[in-house]
């Protein structure tokens, strides 16, 4: 290890941000545990390099690299990013070179390390899913209700301007009541190759699930964060569903919304041509998101009680083509590859920092885990289930199919 | 009555097409029970006369009004179009004046006429839905065999070239397995006032239900023509939703097929801005068909397995927009309006000639109410349902809410 390397981030137990004249001063350090696909590119973003196929990434303001961790040798890898390389995670917490650490581990260690960051005082920013197991979740969160530590999640896409614009559309009430919504996320078209590619891909053990907990997390939160948290889901999972894998990899979900509204989910890995549309009915209004990246957003000119109060059908048939029924604006602004990881981490700075509000908390890892686990437990149970659903029941089917395996 | 107009219409036992040198030779003389809205319709169709707000209508070759039939006084009417009328409907039935009737009376009563007229040898084309419970219209089907009457249904929208296209497409095979089926279909707006335009709207005890009883039966026929029979369903249905009525007019759907694949149904009379999307997604193709007049068929170069074989995650996602990839067809031969009910009453009338294959028969009409039934009862019992239900669960159930209203 270059330990002056480490002394010019400041290596020590104090924090970059109470440094006095380093050139680090306001910087927060960070930590990577896990460095796969994921741990890779975090590092790549902190450290301003570009990352394999992808192009140039952004540098996040405020955010300083200074250590990583994994169980492969990666010391290579930490000269060349010029960072302490620890092969052992608790080394690196204890290191005091980090204020917070970014958790890329398989799902199942989340919480484990996460606990033990926070009651070391170090703060945690999650991959994404928050864990398996939302038991697991709940012990992440009551650790850091303990210790006081900062909890940040991974779930970049709340970042993307479109999705930001969509919520304070929904949240400003100008399109009233939700009373629809169906989303079809057919995207992730994976292959047999990819599940092959790693022992733990596609399997309980290694996973404890499939599409639910490695492609969908991103989408579940975002249909809660635009929609609401359903009170009821209904799903028919298909396991192995055209691939030589155990777990889930097909999902349709029912849910039922408190106020009375419902919606749909539907994903699956093999559909070659995946569609991705996602329909929103309110009273007041109507959105259409195609692709993740464009929005059509249908305000009507009244909210539709009045015009069941006004109109026959015939009179709508007619009318509902005319402009004086409803204005559409098209959104579309995205972002490139890579920013809205490094506007999380930038985030999850300033939190640190300056108390800004996360953009994703520990809450909302938890309730896109909740989600998840109540749509397998219907799937399994073949009955629909609450949500949050029985955590324990969850915890012994999954244990039942990880024993089986 | 004018008695002479009847003799024009070779008003006997024998039907038209036993008649020699007359001019109805070849001809099959329909009666009319039911001069409601539909039997109205019917009326001017077969007639040539054009039909208040539709324009003109085409006349189907081979059929002739000879009879109508209402409880309301309609002689005037039957005047008027130089038919028979009778207040009595098993007077029409035994008069024989006519080879066949067609039935428009309120949906509880179907199986009634439609039993008393096979065992007189009066032929019978049924208005959707073919009952209110499956268990009404087996014994319409047991009557058909018994007598060795026809039976035919109005499902017209059968008849309309796009559907009738993707039919010969889906049953090609070239498409392969249907692995999806989501169709959103909430462009049956109905206001309060329509419920309240007659007392029977809306009603349990009047119509037997809301949406699935009177708005959807054509979608659901269409569903099961292009997608198939599901063999379980499980539904969240809304009673008066957003109106004041007792019966269902929002339901959501989450149906499985005997293959493996899954369907989504969403309908509602609540939406202003109806959309009416229906996405088929096959191992060989997909098929999205907008407003129920516009279908965009694409035909994947390869199965999804061969691919499956081949293909990365990576290299998908690049060759997905190469037009090695697949092919793209649009269709969108509709009908104009009316023409759709014509060429149901020309093809009855070949049937019963020639024995032409119906293009809705009996079974089609049961499987409609069967699909009908097993989704309002799953929305009863909030449990996943078979398709055929329980039938004997689904009266029970229903006759409940009949008594309570």
């Amino acid at each position: 290890m270059d330990f002056s390397l480490r002394m010019r981030y400041n290596g020590g137990k104090q924090p970059a941000r109470r440094a006095i004249g380093g050139i680090i001063m306001n910087k927060v350090r960070f930590g990577i545990i896990g460095m796969g696909v994921q741990g890779g590119l975090y590092a790549s973003i902190l450290t301003g390099r570009q990352h394999p196929g992808r192009g140039p990434l952004p540098q996040p303001a405020g955010c300083v690299l200074t250590a990583i961790s994994s169980r492969r040798d990666q010391s290579g890898r930490a000269a060349e990013l010029g960072v302490s390389y620890f092969a052992d995670w608790r080394a690196l917490i204890d290191s005091g070179e980090c204020d917070c650490v970014i958790l890329t581990v398989p799902h199942f260690r989340h919480h484990e390390i996460a606990i033990y960051a926070m009651e070391k005082g170090v703060d945690v920013l999650c991959e994404k899913p928050a864990g398996v197991r939302a038991s697991d979740v709940r012990k992440m969160m009551e650790a850091r209700e303990r210790t006081g530590a900062k909890l940040g999640m991974f779930l970049q896409q709340r970042t993307i301007p479109l999705f930001r614009q969509l919520r304070q559309i929904i949240d400003s009430g100008e399109l009233g009541q939700l009373r629809r919504s169906n989303w079809i996320m057919n995207t992730y078209w994976r292959p047999d190759s990819y599940y092959a590619s790693a022992a733990w891909r596609g399997t309980w053990k290694g996973e404890g699930g499939g599409i639910l907990v490695n492609q969908l997390p991103h989408y579940l939160d975002l249909w809660q964060y635009l929609c609401g948290v359903p009170e009821q889901v209904y799903a028919v999972n298909r396991h192995g569903a055209f691939r030589s894998i155990t777990v889930e990899n097909d999902v349709t979900v029912l849910a039922e919304y408190p106020g009375g509204g419902t919606g749909v989910f539907v994903a699956c890995t093999h559909d070659p041509m995946g569609t991705d549309r996602l329909e929103m009915d309110f009273d007041g209004g109507k959105i259409i998101v195609e692709n993740s990246s464009r929005a059509t957003v249908h305000r009507f000119r009244q909210r539709e009680p009045e015009w069941n109060r006004s109109l026959t059908a015939d009179e709508m048939e007619r009318f509902v083509s005319s402009p004086d029924h409803h204005t559409t604006e098209i959104l579309d602004e995205g972002l490139a590859y890579g920013v809205s990881h490094a506007r999380i981490l930038e985030n999850f700075a300033r939190h640190i920092r300056l108390e800004e509000p996360l953009v994703a908390d520990g809450e909302a890892g938890l309730a896109q885990v909740e989600l998840a686990n109540a749509i397998a437990l219907s799937g399994w149970l073949k009955s629909p289930v609450s949500v949050p659903c029985d955590s324990a029941r969850f915890d012994e089917e999954l244990q039942k199919r990880m024993d089986a395996e």
